[in-house]
């Protein structure tokens, strides 16, 4: 059977906010929010743009969820983020109650995983989706940056 | 010698900032941020108000000193916060790179000491400045809420 909406479908469109973050010199993570199989929220990495180091990927995608479903709680959602979430994403889906958190590329030395960061007991995640493509987009994104400084 | 600007001084500003939240029907936290003894940014919770679990009080005085800055670190930075920070303000207190933190009440719950959320190395935190201040706040603020519900 064809599954057109499994975790590989929604991650390739994070990868896209990824790429969207990549084309405007951004450190290239992209997250979008899932209920039902339906989008309702998406988000890239800002932190230059906005000047903000707050401005992540995950942030706007949990702000833009909480407006589009008019309440703050991310009960039944999911969350696909091309790079597993630093302490302050992992701190902010805490309080979002989020059901479960899907992530590409592990992030070794800055994860909320390594680091600990506690989520929310009703919160599952797991990584390793698309993993390549999302670490592939972060080398090609570090080389090239390296290269024209 | 009298000492206008000390930590008592500033946390009074920031308690002014939480006891805003608290008109507003939100959990009275309050910060300021602090450059050369001159007030950048404050900011108040406000997650009720913007349905948004991201609002919190130090969020948005990081937000708002990185653009009185123009510049997203928070390098020679001290925020001043009415509760110690959670994960998710202490992750974004990490990637600014703020000099210091300076607390009021401890949150042995959700705070980022008993949690171990990573500071910068730069870093440097303390708390219990005007701390009864700071939690008979909030414990009127949930006494009150306890008895309107």
């Amino acid at each position: 059977m064809i599954e057109p909406f499994d975790d590989a479908y929604f991650m390739k469109k994070a990868l896209q906010e990824a790429e969207a973050a990549y084309e405007k010199g951004e450190i290239p993570v992209g997250a979008v929010i899932v209920v039902d199989n339906k989008i309702i929220a998406r988000g890239h990495n800002l932190t230059e743009t906005l000047i903000d180091v707050t401005a992540h990927a995950e942030m706007q995608a949990i702000t833009a969820a909480a407006n589009f479903l008019g309440g703050k709680y991310l009960k039944k959602c999911t969350l696909y983020v091309t790079l597993e979430p630093c302490q302050m994403c992992a701190g902010a889906l805490y309080w979002s109650q989020i059901s479960h958190i899907v992530y590409g590329a592990r992030d070794e030395e800055r994860g909320c995983i390594g680091l600990n960061t506690k989520l929310h007991p009703k919160t599952t995640i797991k990584g390793g989706v698309m993993a390549n493509e999302a670490s592939e987009l972060m080398k090609r994104f570090f080389i090239e940056k390296r290269n024209l400084n």
